[in-house]
């Protein structure tokens, strides 16, 4: 019957990571010794809040049993807390926990779209969107934002130029990863028009909403009026608590039909994780000091960071409004090459220690469905302590002068 | 366009647990005060290791990142050493790990077989398997075992007759979950040799392989000669170290393909739990007499209940070799509406504590895809201590009794 074993057409599709393709060649010259600075990667390096590490000292259970395939209540129901500061009005019934956002994703997909189904997202992207599409069998369509007018959203046409009648859904990410971008009211507004318009679900993946510099507006998609029902919030406690690992999100929706259906697929992986939910619930009340320290780190990061960029000669990056992330352009034809040469090939010595370092960055080209696209950007995330920071730009500085002379 | 907002196709295909459709009226007894005796799911109420639990105290990282997406190191390094005991030669990067092993099943299922693919289970099968099969639009033929043959494997012309082009994989669970049964060293020779004539995938789920009460030899599907590229192990720690909720599973195979396949959905999720990672860890070694105690007091549990149900008119239940779960056929037409009427309407008065009792039972019909099969079967787990499981068999005696004189 078979000749011979094949791995399934999705395994084939699915994209390797932009961010991970490096990885060899970064342990490779960590191995010869090389310092890196890692601005790659959009794991925080700032502490989780202690009140959440002290946690797993009282853990006092016997067993380490299954949770709820929804998760705890008293997690959903101290998220409803934390949601009413951004006056977004919940139950803890319209809130399922998930291991992470990455699976909240995956089931919002898997829930709403049959294999065929397009969904609408803005790029430059989070690339792993792409393979929770891949994984249900859905396709993306992609409208695309420039550098040179910041990341905003294009007009109202190039989405329905897009849309026919296999589209289901927008999806987008606010703050944004990788730009920064935050939506405007009027963007925002434009995308709930759509929505209601074509009937679409939109999928909005907030979890950097504790990150806007700007004293612009934070506009949910919750907050829209008239498509209550069609919203899926994508949600995750990794990023503003920098506990990653812990693998907590939440997928929220006001529509029940949405939510019966998730719980389905909830309760074939049985639960979330239940020391996660534990750290999760620790961290969200009670630390409004911690989360307004990590503010103050992080804004004065990203001025360093996109003064510093902009400084470097033929490199220009837009101000990010929110996030940990910026894409910037470089003055070279092929970012990935570039990124790779500065692995593989360059080593800036430093004058105090004497030891050869680089640095390490995501090609942006990842980031985008359409080819060709961000070749000559990178993501850059500001996860590096200020000094870290400084020095690193004067790596790329020396970097992309030494590359230059030698291309 | 679309004229409403629909769910997808998979969402509706997907089943409802059978264990959680009697969920709402287990919370309305006991809201009314009735203690119910659980022997519906597999949440044993054994301890955690000690060890396992007292390395959450030592946790003195500061940030809870991101760890790998195959798994620490360490812990893949630990299982090594684990498999070494039963005889299967791993090295560490063979072994992935996984969100429980029901990751480990989805992303098999994934990686491997394209929508309309078919897999062949042996039925009753649980009933999860059937959930990320719909997931990835792979389909699930059944051979049915019975439990008048004590759950063995049906002759090996019933699997020959269901392999047609679209066969791709035969799905096994050693011991058996829910039967309890155990593969002889021939019935694993038969499962080879029909994998190596049509070439297929094996994926095996031997999360039971610590819970073999007969003597007989385990045999995994990684001791079967000839067909190493065609094996998916599937593993968790959860039942073996009762610790169900850390989420950790791993999915094992010699096949390099499949491997590098599974890491782009495990790199799409970024990582796996950190903390259950660590407390799986230390659950591995240095807990051998655990592990005896653990085996011991199921042993002594098994021979409670099975010789209880047989005790019971019209109750019968062959005797399962591993695992903690049986099969028992009881003298009602529709084992369904009967554990329902358990929870609804039957109250057992306890002579001591004068309190209203009652049982709780997973109807079989769920674990099995062909239709009408095992209506008049239950799957008791034996995870309570030896007096409430003689005492549950009493309620169970007397729910018999009362039953079957109202209907």
């Amino acid at each position: 019957m078979n000749a011979e074993l094949k791995i399934s057409q999705r395994g084939l599709l699915m994209p390797e990571s932009p961010i991970r393709k490096l990885a060899p060649l970064a342990y490779a010259a960590e191995d010869e010794g090389v310092k890196i600075y890692r601005l790659n990667i959009g794991q925080p390096d700032l502490p989780t809040p202690q009140k959440a590490l002290d946690i797993l000292k009282d853990v006092d259970r016997t067993t380490l049993e299954y949770s709820p395939s929804q998760g705890y209540r008293s997690l959903r129901q101290a998220l409803v807390g934390y949601y009413e500061r951004y006056q977004i009005k919940l139950n803890a019934n319209e809130i399922i926990i998930t291991s992470g956002g990455s699976e909240a994703v995956l089931f919002a997909f898997m829930s709403c779209l049959n294999p065929g189904d397009e969904i609408i997202v803005p790029e430059p992207a989070y690339a792993n969107y792409m393979s929770f599409a891949i994984s249900a069998g859905a396709v993306i369509r992609t409208v695309t934002t420039t550098i040179e007018e910041g990341f905003c959203l294009p007009k109202v046409e190039k989405f329905k130029e897009l849309i026919n009648e296999r589209t289901k859904a927008i999806l987008i990410c606010n703050p944004n990863n990788p730009t920064g971008y935050l939506y405007t009211q009027k963007e925002m507004n434009q995308i709930r028009d759509l929505v209601k318009k074509y009937n679409l679900y939109l999928f909005s993946d907030e979890v950097y909403r504790e990150f806007i510099y700007t004293g612009s507006p934070y506009i949910s998609a919750m907050h829209l009026e008239g498509i209550e029902q069609n919203v899926v919030l994508i949600d995750s406690v990794s990023k503003r608590y920098s506990e990653c690992g812990i693998r907590i999100g939440a997928l929220i929706t006001k529509n029940e039909a949405i939510r019966k259906t998730v719980m389905k697929f909830c309760q074939a992986r049985l639960s979330p994780p239940l020391l996660g939910q534990l750290v999760a619930e620790a961290s969200i009340e009670g630390t409004e000091a911690y989360s307004r320290d990590v503010y103050e780190e992080y804004l004065e990061r990203r001025k360093c960071l996109i003064d510093g960029v902009n400084r470097i000669p033929g490199c220009f990056t837009p101000i990010p409004m929110g996030a940990f992330y910026t894409v910037a352009k470089l003055p070279v034809e092929d970012a990935e090459e570039f990124c790779s040469w500065c692995l593989s090939d360059f080593r800036y010595k430093n004058d105090t220690t004497g030891k050869l370092e680089t640095i390490m960055m995501a090609p942006a080209a990842g980031f985008y469905s359409t080819p060709e696209l961000g070749k000559n950007q990178v993501r850059l995330a500001y996860v590096l302590n200020k000094e870290d920071l400084k020095h690193a730009l004067i790596i790329l500085k020396n970097a992309l002068e030494a590359y230059n002379k030698t291309y």
